[in-house]
C-alpha cells in the first residue's frame, strides 16, 4: 500500500515511529505497536506503529518522526509503501526472560543490539527492565550484558598489563574527589582513562565539573595520545559511545526510580571494559539517604562485582565508605571546581571532607595497582599532594585536552546571588540534600557552569542569627528568582 | 512559567501528553516522563512531559495532543501556564507491586482509578500489567481488583435473584453459540443480560454478528426494559463502558501477546459483576491451538475462577472442552449470523457442530439456575430449538433492540469471491486457523459484514482435486485482492 509522507517535525530520541490513521489502520488490518516495513526509493526501514484520529494525519497519509525521516531521506509528501513486519528477532528472547528463563549469550547480545538500533517499542522495553529486576539476573547473564554493552560502542583498545579505574555508584552530592584522586595517581604512574557522567538530575556530574576547565569531548585518537603522553585523562563518557544501551535503559529506569541491579552492575562494567580497565577501585556508600541501605548490602553488592569483574578479567576493589553526608562546600560546576583547585592547591581553606577522601582513594589505588606497597599508599598520596605534583600532572591533564588551568579565584561564578541566613541560634539539624540539588539546578547548574550554591555550613554546625548558610548563584535574575521562590517556599534547613 | 499552546492536531486514546523543546525542559529543569500541571483560565490538568527536539514546538511552546486540547479547552497560540506535578498516587502502589508485596483493597483501587482516568504513562502501566504477570495476583487482590473495575463502570443494577451468563475464554474461531444458547435459556425463562466483545484481532466477535440483525449499542435504560419484556439481550460491552480498565490494559498486553491470569479473571468477572450475574457458565477450551494447553491447567484456572466468584456472589460452573478445532462454516458476521438461523431454524444444512455446542450449554445453563433438574436439560433445550421457540425468543430479542429478523438468503454477503480450491485428491490435513481469520479480515472482516471466510470442507474431509476447500468474501475487488494475495503467497491448507 501507497502513503504519501508527513513529516512530524518532531524528534524523540527514542524508538523509530509513524502514525497512521485510524480508518487507514482498519483498512489494512494494522494495530498499535505493530511493526511496518517502510520502503522510499531504495531506503528501507522497520518503525513502530501508532494508531490515531487526527487530522494532522489524515487517511493516506503516513506520520513520520523525526528519527524515520531522517532514516528514509524522505520529505512532505513524497510517497512512501508499506506493509507488516516481524517483530524483531529479540522479542521472543524477552518474552523468555519474562517466563524467568535464564537467556544464553546469543539472546542477550541480539537484545543489546536491537536496543542500541532503537528496534523496540517502549513497552517491550519495559518489560525487559522490569522482567530483569524482578528475577534478577545470574552472574552469567550479568557478564554476557557486559560484553554485549561493551561490544555495542567503542571500546579504547588499550594493551596496557595495568591500566587503573575509579568509579562511585554515587547518591552523594558534591563528591568530586576523581579530579583530585586521578591526577594523584597519574602522577605517581598509573594509566587512568577515566570517563565520567554528565549530571542527569545532579547540579553536576564530573564531567561537567572538569569542563570548567577542559573541553571534555575529544575524539579516541587524541585520547590515545594524552594517554602516552601524561597517562590519563578525565572526558565525558556519553561522547565516546561507550556502552550506548545504557543511556535507552536509562529512559525507563529514571522515570520509574529504579536501578535493576543487574543491569547497573553491566553498565558500569561495561563503561569499564570499554577503557581495558585492569584494576578497578570501586566505592560504594552507604547508609540513611544513600543507594544502599546498610554495610551488609553493600558487601553483597560489592562481591557481586567482584565476581563479574573475575569473568571479565578484571580486580575489583570495592571500598564501603559512609554516604550519608555530602562531601565539599560547592555545588555546581564553578564551584565544585573551586573546591577542587583549593585541594589541589593544598590551600588552608580547602574542604577538609573532599581532601580525605581524595587521598584515601588514591591511596587504594596506588596499593591495588601495585604502584606501592600494602600501608605505604596513603603516605604516597599525600607526598604527591603536597609537593604539587598533583596539581601539575591535573594542569598537564588540563592542557592535554585543549584547556587552560585557571586560578581559583579566576572561576567565574554566577553574579546574581540570593544567601539564606539562620533565622535563629542553634546547630544546623539537617540540610535537605534533594532540594539543595534541585535549587541549583534551578539556578541553571549545569548548563550554567557558575550556577549552583556554596553551603558555609553544613550539618552539626553552630550558627548565629542572621549568619550565612549557603547562597544561590545564578547568572541571570529570572533563574535566581526561580531557584529562590522554591527556596522561600520549602524548608531547606532545620534549625535547633 | 508560561508558554503558547501548538496543538499537534493528534488524538491517540492514551494518556495526556505534552511536549516541550529540548532547550526549555532544561531551562525548567523538566524531564520526560515528569508530571506536568497545566492551567488556562479556569481549566486544569496534569499531564506527562515528552520533550524533543522540534521544529514543530520551539522554544516557548507546549505541544499538545488531542487529549489536552480537549480538556483544558485550548486553542493554537492559548497561553498556559505550568508547573511540575507530583506522580499519580498510585505510581507508590506500583512500586510495591514491583517489589513483589500484596496490595490492599485501597492500593488496587487507587491503581485503577488512575488507569481508567487515563492518569499514567505507558511505561508505568506497562511496569502494573509486568509486575502482575510476574508474581502473580492473590485471590484477594483478583478480587479487589474485580470489584474496582466493576465500580469504576457502569452497573446495571438489576435486583433478580437468578442472573444467568455465558462466557467462553476464547481462542476458537467461529465459535457463535452464544446466539443460539442465550435464546434458549430465555426461552425457558432465565434472565440474561448478555454482553459480548467486538472483534480485536479476530474477523468478528459475537457483538460484530449479532449486529447483522440488530443494533448492539443500546441506553441501560432500553436494556432494562428489554431485560423485563423479553429476559434477554445481546448487546456489546464496551458500548455501555463496563470495567473500562480492561481497554487500557489491553493495548500493553495485546502487542506483548500475553495474557496476565490475574488480570484476566478479574477482566471478565468484573463484567459478569457489572450485569449482577448470579450464575455463570464458563467455558475454558483447551488443547492444542487453544489458549489452555491442557485438561489439568483448564481445571486450575477454573477453580480459580470458582474462588473469586465465591467472593463476588456469583456462582461458577466450569465447563472444559476441546478446544482444537473450529466451530461451525462460516467466518466473518454475516457468514456467521448464516450459520446461527441455520441452527435456530433446524435446518438440515446448520453446522451439526455449532448446534451440539449450543444445546450442550444451554443444558448447563438451565441445570446450573434451577430451571430444570439435573440431567433433564439437554432435553429441555433441544425441545425449545427443536419446537422453534428459541428462533421466537431471538426474534424478540432482535426486533426489542431495534433489529429486524431476516431469511438466512436475505443476509448480504460480499459479492466478490475468490475460490480456494483441491490442488489434488486427498485428505484434508490441516487448515491454518490464524491464516484463515487473517484472510478474512484481510477481506474486509469485521468492518464489512459481508466479508468473510466460508469453509466448505474440514479437518480430515476427503476431497477430490478442483473441489472447493473455502471461499473468500468481499465487498470490493481491492480487498478481495488484498486477501487473495496473501492466500496465493501462503499454504493455507494441507492435503494428504
Amino acid at each position: 500500500m501507497k502513503l504519501k509522507v508527513n513529516d512530524m517535525g518532531i524528534a524523540t530520541g527514542r524508538a523509530q515511529i509513524v502514525i497512521l490513521n485510524k480508518k487507514d489502520a482498519a483498512t489494512y488490518d494494522l494495530h498499535p505497536e505493530d511493526r511496518i516495513f517502510i520502503k522510499k526509493g531504495k531506503q528501507k526501514t522497520i518503525a513502530i506503529l501508532d494508531v490515531a484520529e487526527s487530522k494532522a494525519v489524515p487517511p493516506g497519509r503516513i506520520g513520520m518522526f523525526k528519527e524515520v525521516v531522517h532514516i528514509l531521506q524522505a520529505k512532505q509528501n513524497d510517497t512512501v509503501s508499506i506493509e507488516l513486519a516481524e517483530k524483531p528477532q529479540s522479542f521472543a528472547f524477552i518474552k523468555k526472560k519474562l517466563g524467568k528463563e535464564e537467556l544464553n549469550k546469543e539472546e542477550i547480545y541480539q537484545i543489546v543490539q536491537d536496543i542500541v538500533d532503537h528496534k523496540l517499542s517502549q513497552i517491550e522495553l519495559t518489560t525487559w527492565v522490569i522482567a530483569n529486576y524482578m528475577t534478577g539476573m545470574s552472574v552469567r547473564e550479568i557478564v554476557y550484558l557486559t560484553e554485549a554493552m561493551t561490544q555495542t560502542g567503542i571500546v579504547l583498545g588499550l594493551k596496557n598489563k595495568v591500566v587503573g579505574d575509579l568509579h562511585s555508584i554515587g547518591g552523594v552530592p558534591g563528591n568530586r574527589m576523581t579530579m583530585i584522586t586521578i591526577p594523584i595517581c597519574v602522577a605517581a604512574g598509573v594509566v587512568m582513562p577515566k570517563t565520567s557522567s554528565r549530571a542527569i538530575t545532579s547540579p553536576a556530574g564530573t564531567a561537567d565539573t572538569m569542563e570548567v576547565f577542559a573541553p571534555v569531548v575529544q575524539p579516541i585518537k587524541v585520547l590515545k595520545n594524552i594517554l602516552q603522553k601524561i597517562g590519563g585523562f578525565i572526558v565525558w563518557g556519553g561522547a565516546i559511545n561507550l556502552a550506548p544501551a545504557d543511556e535507552m535503559v536509562i529512559t525507563v529506569e529514571s522515570p520509574l526510580q529504579i536501578d535493576a541491579e543487574g543491569q547497573m552492575i553491566a553498565s558500569i562494567m561495561a563503561k569499564k571494559a570499554s577503557v581495558n580497565a585492569t584494576h578497578l577501585v570501586l566505592e560504594i556508600p552507604y547508609g540513611v539517604g544513600a543507594k544502599i541501605p546498610n554495610k551488609q548490602e553493600g558487601e553483597r553488592l560489592g562481591n557481586l562485582f567482584s565476581l563479574v569483574g573475575e569473568k571479565l578479567g578484571i580486580k575489583v576493589k570495592v571500598v564501603l565508605t559512609d554516604g550519608s553526608s555530602p562531601i565539599g562546600n560547592g555545588i555546581g560546576p564553578a564551584l565544585e571546581a573551586k573546591d577542587v583547585l583549593l585541594v589541589l592547591h593544598n590551600d588552608a581553606k580547602a574542604p577538609s571532607d573532599l581532601r580525605k577522601k581524595s587521598l584515601q582513594f588514591a591511596s587504594h589505588l596506588l596499593e591495588f595497582t601495585g604502584k606501592v606497597k600494602k600501608g605505604e599508599g596513603l603516605q604516597k598520596a599525600t607526598e604527591i599532594l603536597e609537593s604539587g605534583k598533583a596539581l601539575k600532572t591535573f594542569t598537564a591533564m588540563v592542557n592535554a585536552q585543549g584547556g587552560k588551568m585557571l586560578q581559583s579565584n579566576h572561576i567565574q561564578t554566577g553574579k546574581k546571588m540570593y544567601h539564606v541566613t539562620a533565622h535563629k541560634k542553634g546547630i544546623l539539624k539537617h540540610i535537605d540534600n534533594y532540594l539543595i540539588a534541585k535549587l541549583a539546578r534551578l539556578a541553571g547548574a549545569p548548563q550554567d557552569k557558575g550556577a549552583g550554591i556554596y553551603l558555609f555550613k553544613k550539618k552539626g554546625d553552630a550558627v548565629v542569627k542572621g549568619e550565612k548558610i549557603f547562597t544561590i548563584y545564578a547568572h541571570n535574575a529570572q533563574e535566581l528568582d526561580f531557584s529562590a521562590t522554591v527556596c522561600k517556599q520549602k524548608h531547606c534547613v532545620e534549625i535547633q
